[in-house]
């Protein structure tokens, strides 16, 4: 994937639009030849799976299934088309048909090739090197990042953080915004959105878990335990440690209940 | 600069306190790495100058100061001392004690070495290659960073256009931002917070303009005329094209009018 899409960032034949998905959201050339890499090399290694992709939906390879592989070929496809140096891919992997299954799991940035890896169990690395998160707990001192695109009503949400974060970011890519929680770059991630799928997820979450940080729903529930092979959609919060979540919940929480009443 | 600062990216040290400024701002050893950096190149270099910048205030070099110098040596320090990848440098001359009289400027990518410059009358370049700003009109579509931090009351200006916009980013380097305006790898820039400074914008500012791109108060006026060798702070809309300006602008302005209410 790397070889594959590194040389079109930026480049204006990257965001060539070459069709329309299920959910309307739209395939650009980019996303098609991460994907084709993918294929390509799943294939060439002949391995028996189950792979569930965005673009490709649930495609079985090989006789007898094997593993899941839930793959983001192209995670920050706005980034790379418009040449802003922050993009990703995502590959998790599980025995079973379930989003608890995933036992290992990698994310790349993209443009440098900094590798993100964990296996379930054994802790999570960043090019090798094991990675913990930040223990920064002071709100007003953390760098967190906030995705709000195309979403109205996840700004009313988030207002109170807005306010009193020490330092917002949004940068495009929300599996490599997980995975520099897991490795202390930033302190936390926060999508309110609902839009986040399964493919974006699947590799982050293990990596940010085993790491020691927090991924939860943004009232302190676990995510849900999906299929797979389903469509589903989440929002959640990503923390270094579990008092700077709280913090978090608290501002996202009273928007809530002030909505309600 | 580029080779003082690019191995202390993401280092602990990079982030050790050194002082305080008079703004309240802290000093951190990056900082102090950087701005020796110039210092000593232009002291070898004999430059006679009025060396304007934010940790050294103003210092005059050399017997008939000839030119002045307006230097931002690191652009985006939090991002540097977490390791996030988005850092700059910036350096503008000018014969006069005035903004406007920029006449030359280079602003520099410390994650990948990538070079804007823009010389007045001649137009900018980003690598040496002339840029351009992107032509998109539609809101709606556009890639548009904005920054809220620390910064209460402008997020309540900003909430309509957080809610209108394609894509939202929040990179946390102003000068390498409003240089993505020039480039077109954003489409908008916006920072109402009243908090940048004349070191921040004075050689980004040359390079959008050079480009053929906007970059104004956020009601559409000017950018004020300072000294360069005073302390200022600024509010601004950088953007691609008249068009995209003038809808960002509309949004601003319709939340100052009902906070008038």
């Amino acid at each position: 994937v790397y070889k594959a899409v590194n040389p079109l960032i930026g480049k204006a034949v990257s965001r060539r639009i070459i069709g329309f998905r299920a959910g309307g959201d739209i395939t650009r050339y980019i996303d098609v030849v991460a994907e084709k890499a993918v294929l390509d090399s799943v294939k060439r290694n002949k391995v028996n799976c189950t792979l569930i992709s965005e673009e490709m939906g649930v495609k079985k390879l090989g006789n007898e299934q094997e593993v899941y592989l839930v793959v983001d070929a192209v995670d920050g496809t706005t980034n790379a088309t418009r040449g802003l140096s922050f993009v990703s891919t995502s590959i998790a992997a599980s025995e079973v048909n379930r989003f608890s299954g995933i036992e290992s799991a990698v994310v790349m940035n993209l443009i440098d090739g900094g590798t993100y890896t964990a296996v379930k169990g054994e802790g999570s690395k960043f090019n090798g090197v094991r990675i913990a998160p930040s223990r920064r707990r002071d709100l007003s001192y953390a760098v967190v990042s906030v995705d709000l695109s195309k979403s109205p009503t996840s700004v009313d949400v988030v207002t109170p953080l807005l306010k009193e974060v020490g330092a917002l970011r949004a940068l495009g890519s929300a599996a490599l915004e997980i995975c520099h929680v897991a490795s202390g770059k930033l302190d936390a991630y926060v999508d309110v959105r609902n839009k986040l799928r399964t493919t974006d997820i699947a590799a982050a979450t293990l990596i940010i878990k085993e790491a020691g940080g927090l991924i939860l729903q943004p009232d302190g529930e676990p995510l849900r335990d999906v299929n797979l092979t389903e469509v589903n959609r989440f929002s959640l919060v990503a923390a270094g440690n579990k008092r700077l979540f709280e913090s978090i919940r608290r501002l996202l929480k009273s928007k809530e209940c002030s909505k309600g009443r």
